[in-house]
């Protein structure tokens, strides 16, 4: 397995030269693009790393799986759903069209709208101090922190946000203060982990919720079952229908070049490569991801 | 001419029960959908009057109209379409959606994200005491104030309009700060004028910018001109071309209830009427502005 | 097994006042919405059957599956997803507007443009004849056949998939004779199939392609996987991610009230219930789905 | 007046380098960009010509301008516009997207839909040979014919338009048959004319409806105020708004390159010069018409 994924690895690094690092926020785009890391962990407590699994980068929209489970947790499914709909949306994770035009709440928990939305209604319940507890516990990483220069530099281009969160406002999705929000969700992006963080999360949710080191339930059953298939469903931006086809495994991809996947009740898969495709997906994680699941068969579908 | 204006008064009354006061802003939703005044100042100094032109109202979008003159006499005509496009829409006054989908910039400066945009640039070099005292000029009307519960209700349900904001300064076209040019473009919305202010607008813009009592010139001629083009093509919301058809006059109408209009070298019109169309026009307005074109044959194209 | 299936049955039946059959065709608003039939074939060979599953009606866009089978095995992978593409739209089946709005090609093969698409380039290498011939040996039934009435009656209603089709041919997305092409579509769609076939297809999807009767191989394995894979996201129209989550099984619905499922690995799936819910989908045969797959845990991620 | 038209055509040749000839049909590709021509009528009867003002070029879009005259002429105002709308769309002449999204009916006879809406209509009550002896008497032009060539290179690229005429029947707007009704639409748009054609039909739109020449009434005074309200509104495409505010006169443009206008009750203008901008009209005829009317002083609100 080892040697098997420092193959995948160098397999990887071929791709890296066809992304760039995400341009949008300075702080992000400052990252080294040629870095590259995978960590798998599986249900038999074996950890395998290789390439850049221990350097810290920012969770970005992976924090959105979090900031579910947080939600499914604390307020149920019902209520969840009556906010954010479970849709696949055909569009870029920060459209304002489709949420505009034909859609009367934000098409899934997966893109910024519905992320936005969700964090809306958890920030009265759970501050900050406590997400950042419960994604340690999560990630089984008592070190992830908040990085204060991606924050910062996030809180000051966050006019694209801002805009979704007020138009959910206009159409009483959000119901409370908006700009409080808005801050949570971001704070949440700028968490930093690992690759092997992730994997520890993914391993978290291929085991149905329980932490298989301790033993301890951190997550309801059901509520794990529909994280992995909204991740499966929604997780890779306008790019989830075709990482279902062509890897097959509940995915989420964020913008700081993090991927969080799982083969259901087997093993946590954490990827870093900064080095991002059109879509915003690592470009060289999800061929790693693709090798990975090809070579050991993990396909949904195999 | 006085008989004329009460007989077009009696036929717009009929009209007022298909339509009804704007709802989305409580204050304005207040508002007695039965009122009905006109005004008609003609270039010779004639001033005829019927039913509630002395009523003060919110003038809302019709604003949009001073917000651009100003901008045209402060920044000029290059600055100003730089920013702004003066393309008819085909979508209603509050759109997001054609914004992000089909343009870099607002279609034109008649609908919401247009005067947003336009507020911006102009907040830093008028405040709002100097904009009140340039529509009291415009309008030959010192008693003009803000109506501060108008203010206040529209600035606590200003989400969408916020939205529009923040997505402008997403896309680059607003540079100022966001809030403020909100502030500035709501508290001259909320600008109470009567119908007799309106014929007063109307005026000057008829005569290309001179005040006519006093031969006062308070716009240049070019800006006059752009003016009432604009407000011909894009000035009744997404009835504007309709407008054009049945009525063929420049125009521009607010939800609060007023209708700016004029005959081009004859005469300015006011119009106050808050039971407004689906389209968010005064709907006994529209109906007596077509009625005295008709009858007094003052169509672009009679 | 055989009086679960009952139960699920009777449960699915309070489901059918809630919805309506398909009422933009003559033919289909003409079957009667309280039908309904379930056939589950699993892979040891047995055959569990209740209520109305012997009835025929018209495979509708469950053809998409077969359609798509027939593309991917005479012209392979790369082809076929150079024309269509793999993502879930967030739209209703018969939608132009993303279409034309944000794609080159049609988003997947499961949505109407995508199977026009399709059929444009299977239609010079397969005629109807030999498309019938491959349905009845996917569905082991040979008694099926063109439900003339329905086929009439959907071409004299094409009007909306003739306009998908030309503006398909003015993108260059459709290379061949469109009105041929369509009409290969639209034979397809007027298959009369039963739920007993639909759960024969079913179970030769689960297996991986092969007929476990014969042991015969029809489909190639990746051919399979692909299709499974789509199916997951893309197979229940706009309601697809909202199936995921409940439902959790590969599926494809069509208008004329069919369900074709599976369980990978265990069991084919027929379902028939023409009275749909808004999307289009069997509102009682989603019922029946979603309470078998809990009731077996079929979840793919239970 | 001639010296004055020669200047400006000298100033417009300035322009020709910048656009180029239409590519989307074959036909029109091959016309020399460098072509251009103006023809002035005025109301007293005199006729100033200068450049290519003799050449014969296709109508293209300018049809839809006697395409609705014929309709309201012979339909009249409601049944019109109960099938089309007036409104300008913002979006480009060969749009789907707005009239499946926002309108159940096109938005404005000058565009495709509209005016295949009213093509379809017109078609059992006027045949091409009728429609062509009504566009000859309104262009004085007893020479135009059906230019082979080109309306056989538009029949063979016609998949848009097509797919427009079949969403116009799938929406009901369209209630006669489809292909005739395209067939005649573009059969109207290979009409050859040339920039004095144009000038002649200008004219008669200026002085109301009647031929000045002979002093017969070609159309109702009525039917031409909606006309040349239309023109000034939705005329130029998705420029229609900047083409009335530079120029402020009633236009309408054609991808052949031809432009229609006047200035109401003084003159007939008609322009040729096939070099169009990117909106589709034609760039140095644009120029040399905003030329002519500021030097003329003809703007509307001059």
């Amino acid at each position: 397995m080892q040697t098997r994924l420092e193959e995948i690895l160098e397999k990887g690094q071929e791709k890296v030269p066809y992304g760039k690092t995400a341009d949008y926020i300075p702080e992000l785009g400052r990252r080294d693009p040629n870095h590259l890391g995978i960590c798998v962990f599986t249900k038999d407590g074996k950890k395998y790393q290789a390439g850049d699994s221990q350097i810290r980068f920012t969770i970005q929209s992976i924090s959105k799986v979090i900031n579910l489970a947080a939600a499914l947790e604390q307020r149920g499914f019902d209520y969840v759903f009556s906010k954010v709909g479970m849709e696949p949306s055909g569009e870029a994770f920060n459209s304002l069209v489709e949420l505009d035009l034909t859609s009367s709440y934000p098409f899934n928990p997966m893109i910024n709208s519905g992320a936005i939305a969700i964090a809306s209604f958890l920030q009265p319940i759970m501050d900050f101090e406590e997400m950042l507890d419960f994604s340690r516990r999560l990630c089984m990483d008592p070190e992830i922190t908040l990085d204060e220069a991606v924050c910062r530099s996030e809180m000051s281009h966050a006019s694209r946000n801002r805009a979704i969160a007020y138009l959910l406002e206009s159409k009483g999705i959000i119901e409370n203060d908006v700009e409080k929000s808005l801050q949570l969700y971001i704070k949440l992006c700028s968490l930093s982990v690992t690759a092997e963080s992730l994997a520890n999360l993914g391993l978290i949710l291929a085991c149905g919720g329980i932490n298989p080191v301790t033993g301890e339930r951190l997550l309801k059953e059901d509520v794990v079952r529909v994280i992995k298939t909204i991740m499966f469903t929604c997780g890779m931006y306008d790019g989830s229908g075709t990482s279902a086809v062509y890897v097959g495994l509940p995915a989420k991809s964020g913008v700081g070049g993090g991927i969080l996947s799982l083969a259901d009740k087997k093993m946590g898969i954490g990827i870093y490569g900064p080095s991002l495709d059109q879509k915003g997906n690592s470009i060289a994680g999800q061929e790693m991801l693709r090798l990975l699941s090809k070579e050991l068969k993990l396909h949904l579908f195999a």
